[in-house]
């Protein structure tokens, strides 16, 4: 079955695309993670960020755990239309599993990464235990 | 060889993890394209955006062709390292082929999708075909 001219590149239904998460209000991106085509429908559908998880083999509701879910505010696809970009309001204030607003937390410096970012929330608190 | 722990999760030589460009003054996101190890070392050294072109089968350095570069001002990981966030000064304004400032110039609404986003040159004049 072809793609739609306005839908997602999907070649097919395994097919993983990259979706960038910012938030919708200050800018930040917050994370990169993969949604397949059911994902992608899920997303649409529900108005919450819905990926395909690689570890876990099987879509993941974001802030199915954590309650942190994502709203989505602004959809958008690039000129090739094979990355996805979500704009949301990030619930909980925090995207991050380890704790952080942003997965990007750490900066690549001359001497290796520095964290420039403080923890919003526990992990082990939230996960009962850290970096899942 | 294993990836130090200060590195992108580059398995081998033939990794390509996805890095999001985001511009550093403005926050918007520009553009997501693909690194392998190469492409982060030469990102590093010479701070411009040197990407690997799925396309093209080799290094891209971005703005070799339109002369829009990106000047790298920050260089963010993700938590697991297998995601580059790229802070940039864009040159010329724009960083997409189809000449827009971002490739995301597409919003996905119920009726399809929906230009946001006004020309910033006119790809034609630039690259002397449209949508290369």
């Amino acid at each position: 079955m072809s793609t739609p001219d306005q839908s997602p590149a999907f070649i097919d239904d395994a097919t993983l695309l990259p979706a960038i998460v910012q938030d919708a209000a200050t800018g930040q991106v917050l994370m990169l993670a993969y949604m397949n085509r059911e994902a992608y429908a899920e997303t649409l559908r529900t108005g919450k960020a819905v990926f395909f998880s690689r570890s876990k083999g099987r879509l993941w509701r974001k802030g199915e755990e954590s309650g942190n879910e994502q709203l989505v505010r602004q959809l958008l696809l690039d000129c090739d239309r094979d990355t996805i970009l979500l704009r949301v309001e990030q619930l909980g204030g925090a995207a991050c599993h380890q704790g952080y607003a942003s997965c990007f937390f750490r900066q690549v410096t001359p001497t290796g990464l520095e964290i420039i970012a403080e923890k919003v929330f526990d992990p082990v608190a939230v996960y009962g235990r850290e970096g899942h």
